[in-house]
């Protein structure tokens, strides 16, 4: 069995079991002489939590590879290293925390020129200057295939210690009823990718240069919801996670880690005029599954909705319910239909 | 100018430089609304530091590649696996702290096997078992060269908060009049993989199958000096490293980073009998410069080196001592010859 065969989610069950006790938990980690460290949320949310004197830390991981994520020839440098930043930053806003700090480990071609390193480190600290967090240390070693491991922890605001009874938001917090809301607007990333290739349709992309660069910049410059994740953690939102592998598939999500429905209400999903412009047939299917829109995705009471709506307007928009059975996503049109539609989205290395 | 044009330790300097501050240093974490988390130590010593409400967080990240530190052929997993762990523990353990917790970003081919990389997370688990920590986290990517990068932090045990007044042991404390001593043997590391290729010298490596265990044992499965860095902590040692890239070299990082000089005694260096049984003309070469060791450095007050040597009876080994000038590292024989050699060893994409 290779690793295409099993696909990503597969993958990380069967490698992570080697770590798990009989009872499916990770085993703790070494406390005997370390009592003050607890691991609160270990692996299959956006971030692992630990609890450290009853304050919290949280840390994740996101490696971006040349050709996979990248292209050394044409990429912009600077672009790379916000978006680095940007895709680990996210994790740590949908917990409702800010970053404070990250690692670098560099895989490295021989061959590849200082200067674009360097503009990429530009562009991390260009992303730090606008949500925080630092460089605390890193590694470099060489590779024939350049790649750039991150690692970023993050800790609650001040003011969210005093604010919210609970400590940070989580995946498997959402409850029959509550409503199902979103930060900004989907679809516009994964057209960016479309419209980044010149062949797209076997014709050299025709569009308005505005258009274009808007939804490159979605691909290419995602926007962290860090301040949105800390007013969503202090307005009483306890569950939320990161949309990255495309809207109907992280609403699933959502739905196993609290064993909980979603229905979705396709015609209130918020997407942009550029993007229906530009995509006039496929918009809601790049909304509903294109992926990399690193927006925050919430389920909250309803009434806390409206509270958040008169403190925060356009924060959020409702796209749903939470409902108990049955545990998948249901999408429904604006006749209430109900549609069926492929929920399962690109998964790595499966076949 | 190419990442191989200007070795490793200088393109840290140039692309950290985009995080420095005028006065050199390394940008605080966002911290105006999260005053409770304070970086010690950043960028140039095993691991940062965290102060995190009077608490005490190290955190340190290292990278394996294929075809560079394995080859996915004819490696054996779950030593892979285990090294990994490894030779994050050992900075861990440098700092005097015991490994908590780590993440794992798997850049991974599709056709690699999946019981080779269960394998692999069962020589992670194995090295745990020994030494602490647990799975926190990950993210698998594709690539098409596989990597294995780990972040890893510790914290300090709880006795060691009680029993010692400084925090954690750094490369930035050695005193001039300080004793140099090391943990463990030299050389075995270097030995091991010298003798791991068949066609070592143009000929079958010949050499008595217990001593190519002990040696590619070195090499494969290090020891990370975690219990060793807890017990030299707590008996006031405030200047340590691990030594990954070479004894002379390393020694030379303490000298910068301390602004001292070390007189190092090459005949007092520990090596093991079948170092020199296998390489009797290049066993002093190896212990000085192969690298890989993963053993502590340190330095420490001569009076507190007797009360060690009285508790732990073996666990170091005095080599040397801590000079004023100049700050680099000089060589003596058993007849107090000063000896020059290259203190330069291996570093990476130099030419």
């Amino acid at each position: 069995m290779l690793v295409e065969d099993v696909g990503e989610n597969n993958l990380i069950d069967i490698l992570t079991s080697v770590f798990r006790d009989t009872d499916g938990k990770v085993s703790r980690p070494y406390s005997s002489k370390n009592s003050d460290l607890d691991l609160k949320v270990g692996i299959g949310d956006d971030a692992a939590v630990l609890d450290f004197s009853n304050n919290t830390i949280v840390f994740t991981t996101d490696s971006l590879v040349e050709g996979v994520h990248f292209d050394t020839r044409t990429s912009d440098w600077r672009a790379i290293g916000w978006k680095a930043m940007a895709v680990n930053m996210s994790d740590i806003a949908a917990m409702g925390c800010v970053p404070t700090g990250f690692t670098v480990s560099l895989g490295l071609r021989r061959d590849i020129p200082v200067n674009f390193l360097k503009e990429m480190y530009c562009g991390m600290k260009d992303a730090c200057n606008v949500f925080g967090g630092t460089i605390v240390g890193g590694d470099t070693v060489e590779s024939d295939v350049m790649f750039i491991s991150i690692s970023m922890f993050g800790a609650l605001e001040n003011d969210s210690k005093q604010a919210c009874e609970q400590k940070i938001m989580t995946r498997d917090s959402a409850q029959p009823g509550d409503k199902v809301a979103v930060t900004g607007t989907f679809g516009c990333a994964a057209a960016g990718l479309a419209v980044g290739f010149k062949d797209f349709k076997g014709t050299k992309f025709e569009m308005e240069d505005k258009i274009l660069k808007h939804l490159r910049d979605a691909q290419n410059l995602p926007s962290p919801r860090v301040t949105e994740g800390v007013e969503l953690l202090n307005s009483g939102v306890k569950a939320a996670m990161d949309s990255s592998d495309g809207l109907v598939e992280d609403l699933g999500k959502i739905c196993e880690s609290s064993e909980v429905g979603i229905r979705l209400r396709t015609d209130w999903i918020p997407v942009d005029d550029f993007l229906v412009k530009a995509f006039p047939e496929r918009w809601l299917n790049l909304a509903l599954s294109g992926g990399e829109d690193y927006e925050l995705i919430l389920t909250v009471e309803e009434n806390k909705i409206e509270k958040i709506n008169r403190k925060f307007p356009g924060m959020i928009t409702v796209i749903g319910e939470v409902v108990e059975n049955p545990q998948r996503v249901i999408l429904l049109d604006q006749n209430n239909n109900e549609n069926e539609i492929n929920v399962k989205s690109w998964q790595h290395f499966s076949k």
